[in-house]
C-alpha cells in the first residue's frame, strides 16, 4: 500500500543520517554548544541574510511555538492569530499552558490579513476598558499554512508593517517553510522574512529531519537569558549535536532546498494528474500538501490502496482529503496513485 | 586531548544508529503510534516484569521530570526531594514552571532515607495549619543519584513503604539507570523497580542513545489522557520513531546492559587506579561517575590534558572533581589517564 | 450629576454595613471558619434546598471564574462559553493564566444554545485527532449574561441535559444572579440551579454586598483540598467574617431578593420611558441592564447631566448605551432622567 | 473566653467601619479608580516621603506576595527568602503556583543575615552551570518577620546595598508593618524603608481594616500594566472603594500608628507579666506576638481559659505558644490573663 499520508511518515534524508553517522565518535560539549549547532548556525545566517541573528535548535513545531510565544510575550499579553492556526487547534492548548490567551482573527484559506488585523488592533487600542482585556502582543502566522497556502511578499510586508505600528512582533511559523520557499512562483525567501518577522522557525522535522526546529532571531533579538527559559521548559537537548549535526547537514549544499523543490515537484505532478481527472480541489495549494475532495465511492475504492488523510468534511456526500509529499523519493508511487484514478 | 568530561560527549552506540539507518524508509504513523515504539515498549515490558505497565519515550531528563511530577501531582500538591535533586537543583526550575514546589528534605551523599521521609510526612499530617501548606504529594528519587551513589533494595523498600503508607507515588529519575543496574554488587534490578515505584524512568540519552528516556508506569497507571498532556507541553515528537527505534536497539540483545557494563567496568578501572596512587574520593561511587578530589597543582598538571568536569570546592585548596565514563570505547584513554596520574 | 453608569458604584446596602457594624467585636476564628460564615452557608444551603452543598465565599467574580474553572478542569481540559462570555473578553486573560483554554462557541444575545453545544461536543468526540486538541471540560454560562439576558428554565434543562450526556459539569456565573431570579416571568429559581448546574456562584458585590461571591457546589462536590487551592491562588481571606457577616444579612429575611426586586422595579420603569419615548434597545432585556440606542445629538445631551456607559457602536450615528440600576434607593433619580428624553 | 489567638479575630477599627458608613452612598467608580482610594494614596506618600510612588490596595497578604513576585521577577528567576518564610512555608504555593521557585537561604530568628545573602548570590554568579539554574532574582523579607523580631536600619541598608550590588530588587513584606513602626527602640520609618525597599507593603488586615494592604512602589517603579495583571490573577475588586475608604480612614490622623502602638503597649504589658513570672520565651519579640513556652500543665490550665495559638514543640515536656494582640481594646483581657499565671 502506498502513502502520502504525511510528511512525516519516514525518518531523516540519507544525507543527515549520514552526517550524524560520520560525526558519531566527536567529542563534543552538550546542550547545543557542540561546534556542529555552530556550523549550522552560521550556515543559516548566511542563508539568511542575518549575521547578527540568534539561532537555537529545537526538537519540535509545538514545543517552538510555546517556547517562543510564552518567553517573548508579557505577561498580560496574547497571540493574535488566524482561527485555523494550528497554536489554536492541534496544539493540545500548548500555547494556554504557557498562561497566555490565543485571541483569534477571521482566516482565509489560513491567511489572515493585513486589513483585518490592522482594524482588531485599532480597536483594542480605542476600547476604554482595555484594562481589563488580554492586550495583543505578538501575531502569530504559518507559512505555508495549514492548508498549504503561502503568503506573498506583499502580503507580508503589509502584515509587518501594522505589527510595527503597532510594536507587536511578528511570529512566523515556518514548520513547513521549505515548502513555502520552494513553490513555484513564490517571492519569498529567507533573507526577505529575516527582514520582515521578529522571530520565524525553519522546520526540520517535516522537511528531511528526523527532529528538529532552528528558531532565528533574526536581529540579535532573543529574549534575555533565553537557554535559561530553554531548559527552564523542557526544550533543552542534552547531546544537542543531535540538531545542529541535522541542520548542518539540510544547510551544506542547498541540502533543505533541494528536498523541498522534490516534494514540491511531486505534488505539482499529482495535483495536474487530479485536476486532468477533473477532481475538484478544496483549495488551490502551492506547495507540497494537496487537498482533493473525493465522494464516498472514490474515497473508499481509493482508500482501498492508498493511504491519505480525512481533513474534513464538504458536504454529506463528499470529504476534503490530503496528500502529502516529502523528501522521500515516492516518485513511482505518484505514478501508481495516478493510475488508480 | 582525552576527555571524562561527561557522559554525554558521544552520539549514539553504532547498534543504535544502525538501527535508525535500517529502518529509515519504512513508512510509519507519527507521534509515537509506529510500529518501533510498540516492539520496544513491549521489550521494556519484559525486562520489568510488567506487562501491563504504560510506557512513553520522550526525548530528555528535564522535560520527563517536569511532564511526570506535573501530571501527576494534584495542583494542592508538591514534590519531596532531596537537597541536591536534580530536579531542585540544576533544571531551571522547570518542576515551579509546572506550578508545583518542590519540597526538600536533607540528603546523605545524594540519597534520601526512609526515617527522614517518614518524619516529615508524619509532621506534615500533625500540623494543624497544613491546610496553608503544601501537601506532599509524590517522592522524586534518583538512582544513581547526582553523586554516583546507590540505593539498595532494602532502602528502596523501605521507601517505598513509607511511600505507600501515606499513599504518596514514588518517582524514580534513571536518567543513568543502566549504569546502577549493572554495579557491581547492587540487587535492584528493573522488575524489582517495577515493583516499588509507581513510575520511572529508563534514561537512554546517557545509556547509548541520540536522545530519549522511556517513562514506565508500571501498573497501567499512566495520568487520564496522557498524551495529550505530552502534547500540551512541548513533549511530543512528530517523528516519535526516532524514539521507539533507539529504544527498540536498546532493549534488542541486552545492549542496554551491556553499554552500561562497559562504562561500569572502565568506571572501575579508573577508580582503582586513582585510588592505588593515593588520591581521595568525595565518597565511593559505585557507577560510572568519579568524583576524586584534586589539589590545585593537581588540577592544573591532569587539566592541561584531560577533560574533566568540576564539581564543587572541597576546601581552599582542594576541589572535587568528575570523571565520567559512557558507552564510548575509551578504553586506551583510561590507560592514558592512569599513566598520567 | 446622577448616575446609572453600573451597578457597584456604591457601597453596600445599609443591612449589611449594619451587620458587619452589630458583630464587630465579637471574636471569631479566620479564613472562612467563623460563625457568620456558618450561619450564611445554612441559608443558604435553605434557598437552595440543597443541604449538602459545598460553599466558600471568595471576594470577586473573576477571581472566583478562575477559581472555579482552574480547579474543576483537569489539566487537558478547557472551558467552553459563549464569545461573549466575560471570561472570554474581560477578566485579562485569568483564565488562560490558570493554564486552561476558553473554546468558544456562537452566542444569542448573551447566550449560548443547548443545540449548538451539543453539535459542538459531538464534533469533537468524532474527531480522530482529538488526542492533539484541548478537550471540552466544563460548560460556562451567564446568567443574566453580559447582555443582560435570561435563560429559561427549559433552556438551562437542555443546556444541562447535554453536559450530563457528555460528562462535563456545568458551571454559572451569577455575579448579577439577583437580577435574574427577581426578574419578572422568569421561571429559574435556586433550587431549580441547585439541580441543573454542577456549580454556580451567587453574585453578591453586584447585589448589595461590599464584596462577595458565594461559590456554591449543590451536591456538596467541591474539589478535594478546595480550601488549600483557594489559598493557592490568593482567594482566602483572613477575616473571613468580612464575607460571611455579609452573605448571613443578604440571606437574612429574604434581603437578597428584596435588593435586587428594587433594582428591577427601577430599571422597567426606566425601560418603559425610553420606549414610551420611541427610543430603540439593542435588545430587550428583562434585568437591571438596559441597552438603549442613541443618535449622536442624544449622547452628548443625555450625557451632560446623567452618567452611563458606552456599550458599542451600532452604526456610524448611533450607539448603544448601559443604563444599570442596583441595590441603591436611586428612585428620584429614575423620575430625573426621564424627564430629560 | 478572652482569647490572645491572633491578631484578625475581631472585624475593624471602629473608625475604619465609621468611615466605610459615612462614605457608602456617595457613587464613584470602580476598580481602585474613587476618590477614597486616590486620597488613600496621597497620604501614604506623604507618610512614605515618596511623592512618586506607585500604590495600589489589594485584599490579602497571600494574594499580595503571589502578585508582586509574580509580576516583578522575569520567567527565569526565582524569590530569595528565609526558610522560615511565609511564602516558603505557609501560602500553599501560592509563588510556585505563579512558575517561580522559591530560593531558601538560612533564617536567624526569622530574619535573613546580609552576609550569608551575599554569599549565596556570589555563589552563584561565580557557578559556571548557572544557565541551569534559577535566577536569583528578587530578595523577599518580612518586617516583623513570622517571629515577631524587627531589623534594625543598619541591617536593612546591609541588605539593600547587597541587593543594590547584583542589581535585585528588595521586597518586604509588611503584613503587620505597623507593629514594627510602633516597637520601641526601632529606628526604622516608613521614609527608610522608602529609600532601601524596590517594593513593599502596609498590612491592613493584621493591623485594624476588614482587609486590604497597601502594596507600594516608591519609585513609581510598579512593572508596566500592572493594573491589567492584578485584574489577570484575580486581585481586583470591583468596588475598589472598599480598599480606598478603608486606608484613607487608617492614613488619617495616625490612626495606623495608635492602633500598632496600643497593640505593641498591651504586648509589652503581656510580656513583662510573663517574664515576672519566670516564663521562658522562644525568643525576644518585640513585636505584638509573644512567644512564650509552657510546660503540659501550663498549657492545660490556661489553654482551658484563654486562647492561644500552638507554635512549635521545644521538647519532648515543652511547647512554644503566641499570644497576639491588636488594634481590640482587649486590656482587661490582658489583666485577666496575667492574674490566671
Amino acid at each position: 500500500m502506498i502513502s502520502f499520508e504525511n510528511d512525516y511518515a519516514e525518518g531523516a534524508h540519507p544525507a543527515v543520517l549520514q552526517h550524524l553517522f560520520a560525526t558519531n565518535l566527536v567529542q563534543q560539549p552538550g546542550y547545543g554548544n557542540d561546534a556542529y549547532s555552530e556550523a549550522a548556525k552560521e550556515k543559516i545566517r548566511n542563508a539568511c541574510h542575518a549575521p547578527h541573528a540568534d539561532i537555537r535548535f529545537v526538537v519540535g513545531g509545538t514545543q517552538t511555538n510555546a517556547l517562543v510565544i510564552g518567553t517573548v510575550l508579557n505577561p498580560y499579553e496574547g497571540v493574535v492569530a488566524a482561527e485555523t492556526g494550528h497554536i489554536n487547534v492541534h496544539e493540545a492548548g500548548a500555547v494556554e499552558y504557557t498562561g497566555h490567551k490565543v485571541l483569534t482573527i477571521p482566516q482565509h484559506e489560513g491567511k489572515i490579513c493585513a486589513r483585518e488585523l490592522e482594524a482588531y488592533l485599532e480597536a483594542f487600542r480605542a476600547d476604554g476598558t482595555h484594562e481589563h482585556m488580554v492586550f495583543p502582543g505578538m501575531v502569530y502566522i504559518s507559512h505555508p499554512t495549514e492548508y498549504g497556502t503561502l503568503y506573498t511578499r506583499g502580503e507580508l510586508t503589509d502584515i509587518s508593517r501594522v505589527c510595527r505600528r503597532f510594536e507587536i512582533p511578528l511570529f512566523l511559523d515556518g514548520a513547513r517553510l521549505g515548502y513555502g520557499l520552494m513553490s513555484p512562483g513564490t517571492d519569498v525567501d529567507l533573507p526577505f522574512l529575516s527582514e520582515v518577522c521578529d522571530v520565524f522557525y525553519i522546520g526540520g522535522t517535516k522537511v528531511g529531519a528526523l527532529c528538529g526546529e532552528a528558531v532565528v532571531f533574526p536581529r540579535g533579538n532573543a529574549p534575555r537569558h533565553f537557554v535559561t527559559m530553554v531548559k527552564q521548559r523542557g526544550a533543552m537537548v542534552a547531546k544537542g549535536r543531535l540538531l545542529g549535526v541535522q541542520f548542518d547537514a539540510l544547510f551544506t549544499d542547498g541540502l533543505y532546498f533541494s528536498i523541498s523543490a522534490h516534494a514540491i515537484a511531486m505534488a505539482q505532478k499529482l495535483k495536474a494528474g487530479f485536476a486532468a481527472k477533473g477532481y475538484p480541489f478544496l483549495l488551490d495549494s502551492p506547495t507540497n500538501q494537496q487537498f482533493v475532495i473525493l465522494n464516498r465511492e472514490q474515497m473508499e475504492r481509493l482508500g482501498a490502496q492508498v493511504k491519505f488523510s480525512i481533513w474534513e468534511p464538504v458536504d454529506g456526500e463528499r470529504t476534503a482529503v490530503r496528500f502529502a509529499t516529502s523528501w522521500a523519493p515516492r516518485g513511482e508511487d505518484v505514478d501508481t496513485l495516478l493510475a488508480l484514478l
